[in-house]
């Protein structure tokens, strides 16, 4: 599994570096980040993977989080992949910006054309969670994941669905029950088809009601968010947590909209979350 | 002096806003953003203007630095003003990267046909200064200045210059003798001829040797910038300030680049430089 490196920068003296590989699970040239704490030259160290947001790449949590001062501090590793396989030359692919290239929706697709290289689940929780750990001084058993908007979707979905891969999970803002929010059913109906059944699978409330657990969550959620009344929903997943008994703290945050200035306020929260709950594992 | 607001974000407690409005100075509509700290809703609050380098915007320190975090905590504003007039329709004005939109070098050109909107200083130092001041919560007598690569030119610059406006002085991987330099050289000669003592007036290391004086700098340098050798001259700078007694303190980073990973590592102690700088004048 070759990796090609496309730059590296010294950070709060670790190394972010952002690096491309050619996937197999997407059949393309695909692009992620790595933040390396200081601590990793010493040894293996705890890793948290980041799911971006619509529209955004592998680059953007890296730039405008403000995330690596606290990661260096506390010891953690970062993984940034991008949103979507890009350049796939499928008709359509860059006609919105909500759907197709930058909006991967953290699935595999089952619908033509899509399916042949919207395989982000796959690529993440196998082919690419496999190379960071062949390539980077990454701890396999401290695995945490977080996201934004509709990595935040993909954050929960991805823990629910594989809790055996992800020991501590959080969010920002997350698409909280894409199958009753337009974002979410224009996706699943173009990744995966009418049958709604197979769309369940994908939301992080439905899949709670079906008895899916993960580890206690914590989700940061603006009150100025543009697209809170839309598109997010928290409440219907804060409903099905209580109802199933799944830990979850839900905070509110006055004034604050969906965008990265709010990212950056409570990220400290998130890096903390991760790193206590990790480190209950002993 | 209508200001339009363009964007306000709550981050940190505090207010990230982007604004613009009609410059005298410049004769077109100029861009900037301002970041409020929490105090400021009980007072005028000390400030900082940031001055960013070659193609940035007056958003790029406020996505990539990371920097409200301690400014909210400190309670010190910021203002970011954009790199040069825009849309200006001067032919040429977009041909390069390091010359004309992008790259207004903190200074008024005197050439033709720059000379009509390339009018930095007389902007930053007179109009939008004022505008800030009218606007904001802002302390007059608290104002310090900072900047990266070609904004370092111009921190150093403008507080030579202006001794009586800015308190406090800082810079990033600054251009420290741009009469020295092929970026410098290029922009000089277009917008101030070819007559090189009046290039003398806007090179730190000339000003100061010159005999002008401005308050203690802190300057941090990474080893690894890849405009070190060919465009910074920091060292320069350092034999001026030495030989004049200017105090200066110039660190040096292993394995740090040009860019904003470096510069959001060592933002809170320029943050905190400013802070001390300005309590201590009471």
């Amino acid at each position: 599994m070759a990796v090609e490196t496309l730059s590296e920068h010294r950070c709060f003296g670790g190394v972010q570096g952002f690096y491309r590989h050619e996937s197999t699970a997407i059949g393309l040239p695909m692009r992620f980040g790595v933040f390396l704490p200081p601590q990793a030259a010493k040894g293996p160290v705890p890793v948290l993977f980041y799911l971006a947001g619509l529209t955004c790449t592998e680059e953007t949590f890296a730039i405008k989080a403000g995330a690596q001062r606290l990661a260096a501090k506390l010891g953690l590793a970062i993984v940034t992949p991008d949103t979507s396989p890009r350049a796939t030359g499928i008709e359509g692919a860059d006609a919105a910006w909500d759907f197709g290239h930058g909006a991967g929706f953290y699935l595999d697709a089952s619908e033509a054309p899509w399916s042949r290289h919207f395989r982000m689940e796959c690529w993440i929780v196998e082919e690419l969670r496999a190379l960071v750990f062949e390539r980077f001084a990454l701890r396999r058993d401290r695995v945490g994941v977080f996201g934004h908007s509709m990595g935040g979707h993909g954050a929960l979905t991805l823990a629910l669905r594989h809790p055996s891969l992800f020991q501590s999970v959080s969010a920002f803002a997350p698409i909280a029950a894409p199958t009753q929010c337009p974002w979410g059913e224009k996706a699943f109906t173009g990744y995966l088809g009418e049958d709604r059944a197979r769309w369940a699978e994908h939301d992080a409330t439905e899949l709670i009601q079906a008895g899916k657990r993960c580890p206690p969550l914590l989700i940061d959620q603006g009150r100025a968010d543009q697209f809170l009344a839309a598109q997010l929903h928290p409440d219907k997943l804060e409903a099905a947590c209580r109802a199933a008994g799944q830990p979850l703290t839900l905070r509110w945050h006055e004034g604050y909209d969906h965008g990265y200035y709010f990212v950056q306020s409570v990220v400290a929260d998130h890096l903390r979350h991760h790193a206590r709950t990790l480190e209950k594992l002993g």
